[in-house]
């Protein structure tokens, strides 16, 4: 993976005279030191963040991405972000990725311990290669979330929905899918409901119909997976968001993990059962969700 | 607050013979960038740390901190920290420190994105002024943790009962308990049995006997907890942990919150309900905690 593109952002409030003047960001070395040892985003995970995939220059979902990011403050208790501030962010940065996928990343952070103000920055980076798991799908496994699907409303200190930089439990999900043989997980609550992967959305399809988990139990609103619904309808499928019983899962002929970056990838097996790969749909996936998207 | 100190870490493995020569930390600017936009550390919150209370230039407990911070590493999969080298660290940092109280923290992120490696630092900064809540003590209110007492055992990847970066959820309790008209929050399994403070653990006199809950049930192990229990049974009196469900807090006599720089905070109101502040066993507690202590 190489850095392309970094810039660090001064988040102002609405109505900021210099947002008009486009003067609120400021390129940086992406490789160079940039952050301070009191950042609450590395000493807390204390901020939120967004990933974009940007292909050949153009960055997915802009919109999506800056709603959901504004959301994720509202849950966090963080100033809402100035959207026409960021989107003239992602514009620069999106300038300048090169031909071919990209990786944007957006951190709002609580900013530095004892500091005045939020700090933010993004980073442009070259998207690694998932064409393996685009085509020859992945292995998945569920694992236990822990939290019952009654949690997110009754206690909303959890930031369940918000997508938040305390990401340790994500990534640990992933190691102990690949502990166990699999490349992915999906997480399901602790009274037996899919919920999501740690870093994508599930989508089933049941009796010809598109499902994906209802978002209100605590899982983010995805923004592949709600693009990938508008197009599906388009098409003519039908598409829900439902609550889903693990068994669910059972019933499924076909299964994706959708995420802004891997995009769709076809599921093989879950817990070791295998499931047969739609072979052309997901193709047909991939090249819309590698379209430009707005 | 003021930063005082600051090294950089190149986290060594078993028998590096650089350790020797106490070449393996570098200090810097604590004020001046330092940290890498690819930090996992800011990123997904990946990484664990400890906050060791520093008196007079003497950094308490540091044993049981590299222990905690040893047995973090391994419940987040990270390389097993070299405790002489962080010892060394540790030692150097506090030569550092002004007359008074300061807060270190150690901090093990996994590294850069794609990086080789982890990356490690030691912050040193001025403590804040904890007398008032020292003396006149904390109103609490109790959270939901949103898990039940199982959870850790059944689901280890929720890396319960590891330090990690990952504190937002911590971070938001705090600010909800704020928003209640509190100062801090104890959380509460969703089964009903007391865990411990967002960044502290929660002991109580119950019929003249001092209880705390049992690690295990998802908890970190509180090093001050530790050291008081050690204290209080010296002292004579009865420590034990405990299974504790949400009404024993119902049936004490006086309660505290102790934390490594805080120390021990007295109790002086749950959930609205008051308590009386044992007085001079807190200043005791609190005189012994202020002493040095390894």
């Amino acid at each position: 993976m190489t850095w392309r593109h970094a810039l660090v952002i001064d988040p102002v409030a609405e109505n900021d005279p210099r947002v008009h003047f486009g003067s609120t960001f400021t390129p940086i070395d992406p490789a160079a030191p940039a952050l301070s040892v009191g950042e609450l985003s590395t000493q807390r995970g204390d901020g939120i963040f967004e990933s974009i995939g940007v292909v050949d220059g153009h960055p997915q979902e802009v919109a999506a991405h800056l709603d959901r990011l504004a959301h994720s403050a509202v849950l966090c208790d963080l100033p809402v972000p100035h959207l026409e501030q960021w989107r003239q962010a992602v514009a620069s940065a999106a300038a300048e990725a090169p031909a071919g996928e990209s990786v944007m990343k957006l951190i709002l952070s609580r900013g530095v311990e004892h500091g005045p103000a939020p700090t933010a920055w993004i980073t442009l980076a070259e998207a690694p290669d998932f064409s393996v798991p685009r085509t020859r799908g992945i292995r998945i496994v569920t694992l236990d979330r822990g939290f019952d699907s009654e949690a997110p409303a009754r206690a909303p200190w959890l930031l369940l929905g918000a997508k938040t930089l305390s990401y340790a439990v994500n990534m640990a999900a992933i190691r102990e899918a690949r502990r166990r043989g699999a490349d992915d997980a999906v997480f399901v609550s602790s009274d037996g409901y899919l919920l999501e992967g740690p870093t994508s959305s599930l989508i089933l399809r049941i009796d010809g119909r598109f499902l994906t988990p209802a978002p209100g139990a605590g899982i983010l609103h995805g923004t592949t997976q709600m693009s990938l619904f508008e197009e599906l309808a388009r098409q003519g499928h039908a598409t829900a968001y439902e609550t889903l019983p693990v068994d669910a899962l059972g019933q499924a002929d076909a299964a994706w993990l959708v995420s802004s970056v891997r995009l769709a990838a076809p599921v093989t097996s879950i817990d070791g059962a295998p499931l047969a790969v739609d072979t052309d749909l997901t193709a047909a996936m991939n090249a819309y969700l590698l379209s430009p998207r707005d």
